[in-house]
């Protein structure tokens, strides 16, 4: 349980710590036949890679996966598909403490309280964000899948440290460093990010997603809707605290009037004028985009002085984090969005079953 | 699927259209021996009924669940427990027209993509917010459980057409007809349903919640953390378009010496000072009061004059909604909220096995 | 949990007491615009009925659905389709005993321990064979459904008390009211069953269930293949103590040689000169026919003195059953194991995904 | 899909082909603290392996797992536990013409069919029984967690080509390499076995199983019980085509009054006199040992000439398999069932969740 996804058709199930001898996926329930491109999945999974930049952790890790089984001459099999990614940079000594003295935002608290003590708490163990290596993976794989059946996933920063970009979202961003639509606005970003940096703190940021292609009448009502789905597996992203569909909070301030999409025809099929609902109405697409923003908190690692108490003494203690950590992970989790919608979008598409 | 709830442990199998001949719910899973107090049931229900007030639809339907199995002398029997409301308050001649002409912001144009022609379009079928009360059946007798447990869900309207209610939440509303916490910011949001009313319009809000008694250490990370299930649940009821956890969206815009929540002591237990983390880390409980927020769109039927399109002559039709709606569901909303939470944290508790 | 199949597509929730006031089902994931005949759906839940000849139990329920919601105009519409049957001929005094002294071979010693005196021991509770009603309203509309695709679920009596019906199991017997193919060795069956209720006793049987018209291709390796998905329902019919595929336990006696079934090419198509693998290589059809057998134990309510404790002594006692009771369920079953098979088979179907 | 077994509280996901780079599992849901002996693990899969005696594959594997992740300090760690064994002997030119033309009583017809030719024919892919081995990895680990519990999983070979080991079944047989109660029947079984291989044959033979320690009130009605359970799983376990719990298909030539296990109190508790109910009425276990029986077809690799069909021309072809293959699996599928057992019920005890 937990590190499973169980949809309809897929189970992805995600493994390893930080620390680990290596970190991995398998993704079962894919059609065989799927060509997988490993270039473009070595590209899709750079764009999450470490160490590339001065807004991200110093740690480098390849990240390139070795793939164990599920395919086959460059086409998926039927079988399993598993690829796992040996960790090989790791420094086992910074985590030592951290048992003992949880750091604040972090789940080195809650996990002791689960597992009991027996967590691996080297690096963060199985809740480090190195775990979204896998997931992109996966999400990399459906991508090019949902790609060639005309259905395209693009995410982007869409807001860091309170600075938004407001331009029209319309065009990929993947090729870019640093996604941004606005440029000008991407600059003040990473000044803020290495202002933080250098007060030895962190910044957050909102992610904004659009898929772009699905027919209208994907979907279902109650606990298997779109939102439902999306929401599932985009909260699995560590340091996600929110989710919204089209207009989402701010359609809570507008009136009927002015946050229902009016229909209209347009080349022959029913689009509407506005898509204040995010491309999704009683969980089921209307086949506008479907649009939604994820909220990332700021970094819990920061190097600022922090109170916590000791486990063992129960007595207060200051923490400061030395290790390496990304002063803000926004744009490295731009690429991991991605991948979770198109985990939720391709079992959707695939359990759209016919009688016929 | 999609009506039905699959929990680790509980099952909810929610049934009924708008204007069938019942309603209803199976909610299976519970464990023998919990004493359901029916008229407490009742009590919470009626919090969601309609026709009480001048901010609700006048449809008015007693919502008296019957009870058909699963219950034996004021206990659960271990048995599948089923309970149905009969329709009886249903005008069907208010609704034909929409089969053809789609309402904006419904469900009526997705649900005839997705069934093809073949759905019960009456009242919004299945898709009528009418099936919250089902939920409520289900949300209603595990909140007693809970309740029993010390675990307690108490939500309030957070904010309406714009206006919030910024005082603490640290007391239930449940026994208000209008369940703010500033009753004078109540007033005013009161009279932003009147006047939307008065216009033909409607307005939208957001809801809070908040759940108090959980232990430290339960969830999981990544796909079944708390947030996860909480919000696969709360996006089952219609109209919400967003979740946030803690701080949520305004955590995006601190930085992490501002989000950390620290540790402290207090009273022998560790505890934190703020609770922007919203009682969850890494999905995993840390003790502290869980807490999120809904977005709540605005009703979309509405009388003001809409453009839509004829499905049949692909033609723009005015439409302007005469039935019998509610300007702003946010306040029944409340207990569904509760509802939906109690539902996932149940499972959440009863998911919660030891191997000794 | 428990009395809700959850298949890939297909959603089953069962609930009801055996005296409660109604028991029922929900079929949820039902495509929209299936046509159910509902005289054809009586005519198959008659085959189930109780107290219709001198082999069942005297007990006489008009097993009447009652359909609350999901059938428009006679097609279903997409949502869940609840039925409930009301239970009207209960005598809950025949059973007051039998939470303090378990009947040998019944659920009661068993659901005491789980639900720990909380269950509703009432007539077998949920444990009655009763509940193979709901079953039997699902599985007939799924075999209308089936039989509209051209894929048929056939079952007969294949032995009943050691005496089998070695006859080829070509044609339906669903006509027949003692439901064998080689009716005099049915009337030997009949004379057995007889014998039995003669001397307060009762027999056992098994059933054979064929299903005709699968394409070579359906179905999974390991734990979603089509045996698995087949066992799994039809352990939920009480009383069935095995199940076999094909050749089945015979298999685990032949060779290799004799027991592969040779390919050859039939009518343009690849068939099998044999069938022992009963259609399924690999947990996937192969284009033969699927066939399996059921083991159903013999009734274990009889009227011969049995053995037991007073639970609340800890004393030996007697026991002689007097309710009214099936000296053989087998004939009875009959229709339920084809209901089990279709909702298997029917979410194997509906299960199919493409991505294209 | 498939080759995941998602239970209540575990996940198992097996992956690989009999000849891509490795074969492994991923076991999600564990409790942490699990104390795991690594060798005990191995002496357990040796059972398993092949190329060690007479009567199997002189294919030789050492089936060495690598653990990748979720084991710290010799305890499990709470995160999925992830093991791999590479595949070093392989021969893929063995196999390169069973794509075109199917072994009888294989899948290889089955998965092209599914699969549409993507799928990896080499050595039956991911249908090979050597995918038993990651089964045993993680039911290896489960027994030793369910052990010391006070739950032993034990089987034995109860029949190999018609030829019944009628002993009690009292004792553990895993120490001896050729696992019968009986040795002088498992002496002429060997020569069944030797005579089959002599003639380019294969014979098939019977599995038992007995589960003891658990506690009675473990389990559920309908679709959830544990004859369900275990069914769904040891249904995963390749050439297993029957099973049957208690006195299974005999039950069903018997009367009541002989089936039915009479109640009695030994050592102050309840137990019965007999065990036909094989531990379990209306799915939930009864507090006697859990009994049943798998039958395993002959393996259906022969030497012998066999008829199939090319599947490119639609021509009859004559088949005789050169390949490396047991003469008869029984014997390895000993620990197999165990392992699959061990699944089943630890997710049951996992399951099994107490409100308070």
């Amino acid at each position: 349980m937990s590190s499973t996804f169980v949809g309809q058709t897929l189970r992805l199930s995600i493994f390893g710590q930080s620390h680990s001898e290596a970190i991995g996926m398998t993704l079962d329930g894919l059609p065989a036949g799927l060509p997988v491109d490993l270039d473009r999945l070595q590209s899709f999974l750079n764009r999450r890679a470490p160490g590339q930049n001065d807004w991200s952790t110093p740690r480098r890790e390849e990240d390139r996966p070795e793939f164990l089984c599920g395919l086959k001459d460059g086409y998926t099999c039927g079988a399993p598909l598993t690829a796992v990614i040996h960790n090989t940079n790791t420094r086992p000594r910074d985590y030592s403490r951290l048992k003992i003295t949880p750091r604040p935002g972090h789940a080195d608290y809650t996990a002791n309280m689960k597992y009991q003590g027996f967590q691996d708490y080297s690096g963060g163990g199985h809740f480090s964000g190195r775990l979204t290596a896998p997931l992109c993976i996966a999400g990399g794989i459906l991508r090019q899948a949902l790609e060639a059946r005309g259905v395209t996933i693009d995410a982007r920063i869409a807001a860091i440290a309170g600075l938004w970009d407001e331009s029209p979202f319309t065009a990929s961003v993947a090729e870019k460093a640093f996604p941004v639509t606005d440029d000008k606005v991407g600059e003040r970003m990473r000044q803020a990010i290495q202002s933080a940096r250098t007060e030895g703190d962190s910044v957050g940021g909102v992610i904004e997603c659009v898929i772009r292609g699905l027919p209208a009448g994907l979907g279902n009502p109650m606990f298997d809707g779109i939102e439902n789905q999306l929401a599932r597996v985009v909260f699995a992203v560590p340091a996600v605290k929110g989710i919204e569909f089209g207009a989402g909070f701010a359609a809570a301030g507008m009136r009927g009037s002015e946050n229902n999409d009016a229909f209209y025809v347009h080349d022959g099929s029913i689009e509407t004028l506005t898509n204040n609902a995010g491309g999704i109405l009683g969980g089921i697409s209307d086949g506008m985009p479907i649009t939604f923003r994820a909220a990332v908190k700021p970094t819990p690692s920061i190097a600022r002085a922090q109170q916590s108490v000791n486990l063992e003494t129960m007595e207060p203690e200051t923490l400061s984090i030395s290790g390496r950590h990304d002063p803000c992970i926004v744009p490295r989790a731009v690429p991991v969005i991605e991948a979770a919608a198109a985990l939720a979008i391709s079992d959707l598409l695939l359990g759209e079953s016919s009688w016929n």
